[in-house]
């Protein structure tokens, strides 16, 4: 049983509380969050656990093994770090910190006191993805060529940072997962719409050491979610859109040669050469699994999926990105 | 009553053809191409037209009043200035030229000797794309912010030319008709694939005068087309998938300000804000409109859409792409 | 406040039970099920509230003001008539009872001592299945001329009775409210497949006394849900996909006249007439739409949407299209 | 080379003349309409040909071997017994007959003179519908409990017949096809809501000999179509959209047991058990494979797929569709 401390009961915190209260691993939970109103609602809804309003107290809770971080992104650096030099195995959420720095530093702290160092990439433990790793480390796919990914999201949800540093995580996570590696090079393409100064809008490219090329678009500003990303492979595509309900991954083979359509119309109507197959997923909630992950990585001692290393390749791409955009955008 | 020459009866000539031959603005049609099989089997498709293997019989004959040249890009430059030289008015496949200092001369050719050029952007004379044309400029979808196009094509269609030459003319020859401008800055990145040197994959940025923003990805490799065009506004969204048989184009009205969602699977499940619109479409045949186009404009003694001019700005954004794609790519 | 005592903590009971918990009209409340292990269960997920395996308690307990019963169909009659008796409102789980004369009873007890009936036909409190009530009852379709619905559900659920009371009551229930009358004739057609016995496809045709004429699917053994209801009416077509994530329901406008197509290809690429709109719907949980004018219809003293006589129309149509495939399947 | 008489030009007839004229078996066309109009279109089209409005001359040609009669169906019955007595093959537009007396007799005249008659059902020669056969034929599906079609058209077309005889008969020819049966009894329940006396919309039910049950719904009045065919078998279930571009069939696998779901939500999204495969459709034109099939039955002397037979089959089925329908629409 690992006992837990909680810190930030905003808007996602809530999630993982939830998951950890569940969770037959976890034993003692402290909850912690300097809003009143925000450890009021949590307390009412979880009345047989501890909440404070001072983190200190969680830090200086011999009892717990572990601390989870869900505050914004600028405390992460801070609290991560007195959590793990208090000995606690630590869960922050992405994007891990706020800078390559930071996160270098809190990578380095958790190997050297021999602690868990893990980062919220939910995505990592959804079952689209996580099938689409496998169909990708089973060769079916073939050589991996490219890889689009299409984030474009409601509304503005953020004020202090670029579209970047607030949709970029997902995909960047998903695309590292898959492929294995980080990339060598990353540019960015952008532009400021709605608010001047905080990128809106962002076009990035992608460059990975085993020759595969990325594009992520990302934006905040649509009326509808879109969520699709293409992986093309030397010996089929596959599609995985996040809205579909029912079909989320789709694999389309590679069939025969294709002929020249001879009229307009024929061309138009020519759309795929093989087989297409929706694989069945798993049903399992991400968040869950994500919780799973990170209490039986600290009890059996080893490095979860996402841990603070992915975590740290996620923040020196969106920081290559970021510096990128700022020099291109108009 | 236009006399037309038609020089090239390979892959999509014989559709040119077919849509002169039952215009009623067209009068007498001279076939030819050297390639004895294709006139041969453009022969007895239409036995009451006459078909020659040589193009200065074309240029020469007193009685033609324009020329369609429907060959490969590397001879659009050498005939259709020989067939402006003749005085015929000149509608060339897209790519217009193989450079901009060709474009531009052929452009500088029709003007001063007061003919037609056209160019084969069949996309503009497109149901979809008009409607949206219409849309943007009702003011409808507000101040235009970005868009982003996919054209990822079955197979590989050609060895000599890298895939930006092939596919982008449809995206670039769309948004510039869709924003009414083109671009002040054009970058690319991609990669070659399947064979050295010549690049199978493109990522391309573009940068435009008003402040709005494109990202065009273009791609052979796919055992599946796909071909999505977003257009983000201030004020509504549109989508345009051409692969979609019933709905092809959708406009996405913004409704009222999203609640944070409080659990993943809200999270999830929140995916518009407001009404969702398909207009009907007319269900003309591009190719028809795209003739009755060039006959009409000789005809009316007028600019034609999809003129000379805006071939030579999809051409100066092709050497733009095509440059930045030679720098960058790895 | 209203006092409620809930009667079956199995499958359904719980949902009901954890909307009832969140809404603020309900006051104190009293779990019963016979079986210890779902009782346990729920206590531990509601330490605050009182448990007890015998709904004689529920019965005689003065300060309980209404009785949700979410038991098998078996036992609504006997519960529900005991709460009515008992001078409680009750809120009974669809389908209201088992037979006709039990329902009728009902709704006449309830009549008689001034108590409200309800039943939980849920998708009357969903939102695209209100959205299209207010379409039809607009105007905007015109005159209903039918509707076809189909519920194609995965595996098996029941083993003791026919697939019609399983599933139609949904469609029954949304049909009835939508077109505001019960039919006046139903016939129903169908097959025992998987158990000798127990029909697990039936085909039900309705005739209402407005003229509308309807056809409902329902069967049990596919691997994939199927859930679609198309409405046609004089002026426009109403389609409700209730498997579509972002557009489940669309409204299809007539246009100008079709003209007959020349070819087999025009033929099939000629869709729709007209242009195609799909509303923006609320996001509400429909269960907790439907404990709210539960407790609200007992606050404000009226008849609440899916009341007994709701209820009773629909074991009516159930009871005649029952009797109609025991009679003609083979 | 077979020699063909072609009777009727109007909308169906110069699809059929188009792929005669281009099949490599047919040698002489005759063409023959009544209509001077027609003709003379016709006479434009195909130069080569001899058109006369005269039928006799057709019955009377030695030289012709064949005739298609692409007339109304009131006129099928008395040209193709013509034809078949001046010794001629005959290939007769769906529906067959006027009434299974008439189709009877011509199947038992082509049987005594060894002639090939087949009829125009042009579905069992479109990809989807094959491969869909072949799927079935296979046993993939496992034992075909039933299958449910809905074909709802645009507009009105038919001033003299019912629904049933404009739209049931291609999904008749198919389902029969499918399951290599014809029913052991039909019903149809219906409504004329425009034209008084012709009803346009009915729902008809089937019950075929192996055990099979079926489902199909026509009717003309809607703004789009639909058009959807699913077919539950005990070990898959396959659906086949006529409207997708892509992927138009679709085979559901059944995965492994459905564990009920606990809440709405969770109820809601668990919408499938197990892998959907689209398998890639030939791209051949159903008209091209319906016409090499007559002629190819005639060069080789054996019964040709889509046979009298077939046409009797159902016609017979129209016929008890079209009775049932008179006697319970209200």
């Amino acid at each position: 049983m690992v006992n837990v401390g909680i810190i930030g009961l905003g808007y996602w915190g809530p999630n993982l509380l939830r998951n950890l209260y569940t969770n037959s691993r976890c034993g003692r939970i402290v909850m912690c969050d300097s809003d009143p109103a925000r450890a009021e609602r949590m307390r009412s809804r979880y009345p047989d656990l501890y909440c404070t309003p001072d983190c200190g107290e969680v830090f200086g809770d011999d009892g717990l093994d572990a601390v989870v971080v869900a505050t914004g992104v600028s405390s992460h650096y801070p609290l991560a770090r007195r959590a793990l030099e208090a000995g606690k195995h630590v869960f922050v959420e992405k994007p891990f910190a706020a800078s390559v720095v930071e996160a270098e530093e809190l990578v380095e702290l958790g190997r050297r006191l021999k602690l868990v160092t893990m980062v919220g990439h939910t995505f990592m433990f959804s079952p689209p993805v996580i099938k689409t790793k496998e169909i990708i480390d089973s060769g079916e796919l073939g050589e991996i060529y490219f890889i689009t990914a299409s984030r474009v999201n409601l509304g503005l949800h953020q004020k202090d940072v670029s579209v970047i540093w607030d949709l970029a995580p997902h995909d960047f996570s998903m695309l590292f997962y898959w492929l294995g590696e980080e990339p060598s090079s990353v540019s960015a393409f952008g532009h400021a719409y709605v608010l001047e100064g905080i990128p809106d809008v962002a076009f990035i490219n992608l460059a990975f050491p085993s020759g595969s090329t990325g594009n992520v678009q990302v934006a905040w500003l649509a009326p509808s979610k879109l969520r699709r990303t293409v992986i093309v492979g030397s010996s089929k595509m596959l599609v995985y859109d996040d809205t579909e309900p029912i079909e989320k991954v789709k694999i389309y083979d590679k069939g025969v040669e294709v002929i020249e359509p001879e009229t307009f119309g024929e061309y138009q109507l020519t759309y795929r050469t093989g087989d297409i197959l929706s694989p069945k997923l798993s049903t399992d909630e991400p968040l869950a699994a994500e919780m799973e992950e990170f209490l039986a990585s600290i009890e059996e001692g080893r490095k979860p999926r996402s841990s603070g290393e992915e975590g740290l390749s996620v923040v020196r791409a969106l920081e290559m990105a970021e510096r990128s955009l700022r020099n291109t955008t108009f």
